[in-house]
């Protein structure tokens, strides 16, 4: 595959610097691209390397004062994301069910639909249009899966889980087992398992991580929103509701019954408490803990969580306590 | 299925308010309750949505202002598990071993037991009475898997445990790979590994969560109590002992060699250091890190984690920080 | 197996006090060692044992006033680790490969290679000799998997991945997977994926722990340097590189594009931000955030991390806090 500088330009619709001819081949990072290769600058941390790229060209939002052809885009990051997937389109396997698949009879399964060695595909469930089984997969009864959709190797999706169109589930995910409830009977003296007797439910679009866990609803469903997308080994309890457009990082805990709304964004390890509100365009710091609802959209970190410049001044004054104290000690000693 | 609310009352053991005779033909939350539904209020929480439910009777713990019939309980979540368990049996696979299935020639299989497609099971190992393994489920040689005990789809299980009857563990988890173990030695210069010889054990009636991982011991077992509950994409280390009736909440973390006694609660993200011994009755916040043992009874948290009152004085002054910093550098201006 | 002291004090290189002909038939904690048992003293939170165990022989690393053989090794736990792997040498399946393994007619298999049931091998993957793949394995297509490495049960192996020699990895583990990338873009009003084309490459004798997650790269690898070791659902995020002989305890952390150097410890669920630098020998203690850049050897902890000195002193004045502020609400009443 070969593109020129100004073939690229006119596909992301960028503005050209430089040579229009210069031939892409490729699309390297920053500090090993070499001739041919086309590379990005988004995050200023790497502009050190620009002086020293031997790329041929280089997407960036602002002219740059470099010697090689530039695109010019106003939203770089996406003109990259777009030029990737030009450059290395994804292979996903054609269609085609394998004959060591094991698919039950009651199953329905749709157009152009790939279903891997040993998969397995529960009584009654439904796979629709183009979706892709990997091998190992296993797939209850009474599920939905939407059109488009793509299943990696080793995910496990429960009894009754209906996944909307276009979603990728890593592999190791477990998507609708059961929620951890128990209700403890002083009279039994006993741990009683409350039956986990919902389901999960999956919009369109929503990509979730691998080993990430989504149980299923005690009663009625666990509901992850359209366009959210979800990071590895992230736990998301029973009950719980996600609006759309989220982002949910790496190893998040949202604890049972929390409704969190649209374009939320939780860092990497943050933990919210169970049967709390967070509202939409809220963005919480990583590692925080979030102890109780969040009503107004912004910024917060901290444990418990507060708004972000609160918990900055905390951490400033945090490293300020020894001083702090000396001083203390001394008025007092006055 | 169909039951009036007197029949529910006398099988729950409830007193009744309202009418007898109204027929409840499933189980809702409050917000989404229809005719014919039972509901609960179990949290306070949930009070609000009181007066528009919509639900036929509810289950609570007190008298409430409702036009509706009530069942009210001595011990409300119970008789909600309960009623749960009427209206939605649980429905698993029936007796039956796959010929998909690949059990070793020596292992002993019990009475009425379900082996799905493509689950192994190795050499020597003995699966009691009615005991559910389902399909891709991967148990080594030489385990024991006591009567009753439910394996879900993907699970590991190495060599040489043993699980108790009644069990659950759900999908994904991995019960007995090798515990952290590693000697640096200055002379070669090399990592070694420490072998991982022991292994893990686990009572009757304990449920592991998806993605959960228990390590087995270096020498002499892991050890999970009867009742303990483990929850989704915990770790637990090598040699860790856990008592009975342990509540153990979903991104937990165990190091090596502690100690935990019995009816200890861990909620959500805690970390446990290694080799400290945790008292019977001690319940830690979410995201509390334990460095110490813990002797006495209790809740606590924090990291490092102490008494909870402690920690809540800790928080409220911490909040207070920026103010206490401008009363001090103002009495050191004077 | 029956060694007596006289000949493991030979073969291990340590000093005998003691009985000679003692002989040796197993390997045992100090707590439950009975007679014809080895046990070891590294932890000096064992000592109290001492006296009442009725193991027949000791390694330490210092002579002990007890009335059984010992033997005094300069690296007690390196002596420990060995002897562990004479008593106890670890038995993996003999080579073969399973008639129920699908293995890819391009792909190119070594000598004396295992691959168990239901395990999958992809177009043009490479195994080299003595590799273990074991049953329910997916290994997808364009991977090398080196001499010597053992993949347990129910790993996922992504397209592309390259691992080196005398690797273990554990159950559930997903190497290359895609990474957490996303573009949002306001022109469109959507969130696009950014393809992660990358790869990710293992070197020699790595561990990788169960359900632990290892991303692909955007574009360019994600580097995991030999020796280096990683422990249970631990996140390794995109394009991040790490060194050699590290230690990565469980539930950490590492976002995308982070480098890391080598000998670096990080404790139990650590977590570390993105695009930054970790120098060589560097240790992070449990449950910290790194938020920047560490730029220099030593330890650290707190979230945001900071020397640890430093950290431990904020911790102890935390827990003066209380004191303090009544002090300054004192002072400022005078």
């Amino acid at each position: 595959m070969e593109y020129t500088a100004r073939e690229l330009s006119e596909i992301l619709n960028c503005q050209l610097e430089g040579d229009p001819e210069v031939r892409i081949r490729g699309i390297s990072e920053i500090q090993s691209a070499g001739e041919g290769d086309l590379t990005f600058l988004t995050n200023p941390k790497y502009r050190k390397f620009l002086k020293r790229t031997r790329a041929s060209a280089i997407i960036s939002g602002e002219k740059l004062d470099v010697n090689i052809t530039q695109l010019i885009c106003r939203e770089p990051y996406v003109a990259f994301a777009r030029v990737l997937r030009i450059f290395y389109p994804e292979k996903l396997p054609p269609p085609g069910i394998s004959d060591r698949a094991v698919v039950s009879e009651s199953a329905r399964i749709g157009r152009d639909v790939y279903i891997g060695e040993n998969a397995f595909i529960g009584d009654n469930t439904v796979i629709d249009d183009e979706v892709k089984v990997f091998p190992n997969v296993y797939i209850g009864e009474n599920c939905f899966i939407g059109k488009g959709t793509v299943i990696f190797p080793n995910v496990t999706v429960c009894r009754g889980v209906r996944i909307g169109e276009f979603v990728r589930i890593h592999s190791g995910a477990v998507i609708g087992s059961d929620g951890f409830g128990y209700a403890y009977s002083r009279e039994s003296g006993k741990v009683e398992k409350v039956p986990q007797v919902g389901s999960v439910r999956i919009g369109d679009f929503v990509e979730i991580g691998s080993n990430a866990t989504v149980d299923r609803g005690t009663i009625g469903d666990t509901v992850i929103g359209s366009g959210t997308k979800i990071d590895n080994l992230v736990q998301i309890g029973h009950n719980v509701k996600i609006g759309e457009n989220c982002f949910i990082v790496s190893q998040v805990g949202i604890s049972g019954s929390t409704n969190i709304g649209s374009n939320v964004t939780l860092a990497g390890q943050v933990g919210v408490a169970g049967h709390i509100e967070i509202a939409d365009n809220v963005t919480v710091a990583a590692k925080s803990g979030i102890a109780g609802s969040i009503r107004k959209p912004g910024t917060y970190g901290g444990i418990p969580a507060v708004p972000v410049e609160e918990w900055r001044k905390e951490v400033v004054i945090l490293r300020k306590l020894p001083e702090i104290y000396r001083a203390i000690r001394k008025l007092l000693r006055r």
